[in-house]
């Protein structure tokens, strides 16, 4: 019983701890920033090719677009992070919270290509990463239109 | 010289491409982006060295951090960049455009102990993880200290 009561005080210690450090606009904020990352990364993808194939740039980017996609930024969608400031208003829609199933799905979808993109950029076969590339964009897409008001 | 002119031809064109896609604005905004993806995943290594520890988020962040350390964020610091609005106001310091081989030393520094943060996080090895995420805070430090602006 001791223990038990020892185990529920340093889970609210733990949480406390986490409150003070992730909140609500952090956890807005720093979600953005990783669908920013991705752009950056997902830009360059599309500009090496488009114009001057950099080998070194694709596997960097594609690596970075891998990492953040298996970062587990489903843990910064707080509850009561459906509105609220980070560096801009959130775009994200009140499904995002309500259909897990839905978004366990698309989730899936875009991490199964990410890691595919990590994989295709490191053998560096252009008309595979151009494939692949087109694929990622779908699993992109597949969020924004169900989960992500338009600008 | 028929090659040449091409050549120089595709190069402007390459040029123009960037530039229509890669403005001073998403450079700025990008950047700034992958520092705070950085920060969020400093906070969780953070996190969960002061409480419980879970490994694989451990390691998910290390990871993350190694990545964007490994992206070229380089290439976001355009000419011209030294002011400019991203998300909010860069708060580059000249230095960061004038001092290369500051800058490199810093660079190198940072990425070296991000690629050992992710090495020693995949151990799980709880003290080589606490020390090295105090020399990983040290790197940042060290760029913050001479080439960003305080708040």
């Amino acid at each position: 019983m001791k223990t038990k009561l020892v185990a529920v005080l340093l889970s609210f210690g733990l949480v406390a701890v986490a409150l003070a450090e992730i909140t609500p606009s952090k956890a807005i904020k720093w979600r953005q920033s990783g669908y920013a990352v991705m752009a950056w990364n997902m830009t360059r993808i599309k500009l090496n090719l488009e114009g001057t194939f950099n080998k070194q740039e694709v596997i960097a980017a594609a690596n970075t677009i891998q990492a953040i996609a298996n970062s587990g930024m489903g843990s910064l969608y707080l509850p009561g992070t459906n509105e609220g400031l980070g560096w801009e208003e959130t775009r994200v829609k009140e499904e995002l919270f309500s259909d897990k199933e839905g978004v366990a799905k698309v989730a899936k979808a875009f991490n199964k290509e990410a890691n595919a993109m990590a994989k295709v950029a490191a053998s560096g076969d252009l008309n595979a990463i151009k494939d692949q590339f087109g694929k990622l964009g779908e699993t992109c897409k597949g969020c924004h239109d169900g989960y992500r008001h338009e600008d």
